[in-house]
């Protein structure tokens, strides 16, 4: 392939982003443009309670209202396509916890008629739901957790699973009547990682027809902050090779615009309790080459590089997740 | 008109409630499907807040999930008339109150996406909004105000002014781009009341298209609990001769279920603050020959005793509400 292919290839394909956490903007949304994204999942609750992560989402309506020249919200595959058609963002406003229900199971109705699509059951820790990776012990899918995974199953609305601990995810994997990802996430036989999945976990999450996003964040990769294009792509292979190039998208995890501070907030139980892990000392390094959101094509000459087809790049880059979010929502 | 008629044009008429208080449950929603109810706006804010009220909804979701023989949601008017085909009653989600917006106007959106489609500005005392009828003075449409309504027009969700105060009226009519309602009162040509509206008000608001629904409530009506059928359909023919037999339909304010307690929530600012107004001593008595809800098609007989005619009734049962929502939605 040329440079001229690949240009064309990403500016023909859908391309989808299954993770972003960056500080919302007017500017990152321009950006999200720049990148060519067709679609992403656009983090708007982290360790939220209802009625915030509520205006979190009346922020992005508002985002809808002032920039639909840039962003519309999806509610449907068919919303991103369209927005691919109209040269726009279709926005999968997502949650990385289950926060944002509180105690009220009538909670994941509301949030799927607002257009939430996709949601983490716990972010590190223990919630209502389940535990996070970072858990000291994960006593599995409460029984609360089963009555918010039906209810999930039952509006449409994706179950991820980067952020859980081993056996929540093990039960909802199992108990999931729709198929579930890690929308953002590392193989442990690359590098081990709280954060990271072991190929038996990656390899059952796909038997059950799941999904699994490749994360680009260099904490997760084996050489850390000399992580390149090529060990982006390499690490993407290592996957595909272990569930098949249908289940496996991108989940690039990026923050731009987000501060230290925000690191602060992220590596504490809600926000402000206690330490889950050592503080980063800094915003944690981007992928040589994917410093910002506008670089997300440059995935593509190095899938090229490593001899990657146009089908397998087109999957990766895109259509795999639409192929996916179709079946459950 | 035998009555044979009377219950063919029953059967047959779109049948559209304006405002319902019951005391919501399966058997109340069976009591709607006999009273031949096409459609009702079904309160479900008085003093609440936000999340409080999106408890409220989600009793409502847990309806349509579990009682989706009888009811179904209604956003838009298709909706209604698909409910009067497969006889179901479509619930219109409303408020009598702005306080579940509390002071965030991105929740307006937000209430509208999980369906609510009418909202009153104030119930009886001042919120952020306006005043309501029972506020010593009454400044008008809030600055904050003026900026709910535009979204409430932008979003498309009726505006209701039945106990809101005549100043903050005479303000939201006169800013609101689309027509707004009275969905239920009674003139105040016929009784003295503070809940009932001049002659003035009455022409006021459908000189800008608005709308005005009957309600058929003891103590705003002439003989209180005397009141007879044919008292309600002269009290229509009233308001009728003000402002044209397709501006005027019913709204009922029925309160099936309710308890004295009820009452008292009511009758106190924000349900438990000073009284309003002097305690009722009990539930009001309703009308006689409309003691439930099943009792909806008695409106028809004496529709025809005061020799209306069929297209009359006809709209003022259902059809007139119809196309007014469908210009506001």
């Amino acid at each position: 392939m040329t440079d001229i292919d690949a240009i064309v290839l990403h500016r023909d394909a859908i391309v989808f982003d299954g993770l972003i956490v960056a500080n919302w903007s007017p500017d990152i949304l321009a950006e999200m443009r720049r990148g060519g994204l067709s679609g992403a999942n656009c983090t708007c609750c982290v360790w939220e309670n209802f009625a915030d992560t509520m205006q979190n989402i009346a922020q992005w309506n508002g985002f809808f209202r002032d920039h639909g020249n840039l962003v519309i919200k999806a509610r449907t595959v068919a919303d991103i396509r369209a927005a691919k058609s109209a040269d726009k963002t279709a926005i999968v406003l997502g949650f990385q916890n289950t926060s944002a229900f509180e105690d009220r199971i009538g909670n994941v109705q509301h949030f799927k008629d607002v257009g939430v699509g996709i949601v983490q059951l716990a972010y590190n820790t223990q919630n209502f739901v389940g535990a996070g990776c970072y858990e000291s012990n994960d006593s599995g899918l409460s029984d609360f957790g089963h009555d918010v995974l039906a209810e999930m199953n039952r509006v449409g609305m994706l179950c991820d699973l980067s952020h859980v601990g081993a056996r929540t995810s093990r039960d909802a994997i199992t108990a999931s009547t729709k198929p579930v990802a890690y929308t953002h996430c590392l193989p442990s036989g690359l590098k081990a990682h709280p954060r990271n999945k072991t190929d038996d976990q990656l390899r059952e999450i796909a038997a059950r027809d799941g999904f699994v996003g490749f994360a680009s964040y260099t904490p997760f990769l084996p050489k850390g902050a000399d992580s390149t294009l090529d060990d982006c792509a390499a690490a993407m292979e290592y996957v595909i090779d272990l569930v098949g190039e249908e289940r496996v998208g991108i989940g690039t995890d990026w923050v731009q615009g987000q501060d230290k501070a925000f690191f602060d907030y992220l590596g504490r139980d809600h926000g402000v309790g206690r330490q889950l892990y050592p503080p980063y000392e800094k915003v944690p390094p981007p992928v040589q080459g994917l410093e910002r959101l506008r670089d997300f094509g440059n995935f593509i000459p190095a899938m090229e590089a490593r001899n990657w087809t146009a089908t397998r790049i087109e999957r990766v880059m895109g259509l795999n997740w639409l192929n996916f979010l179709d079946e459950v929502w």
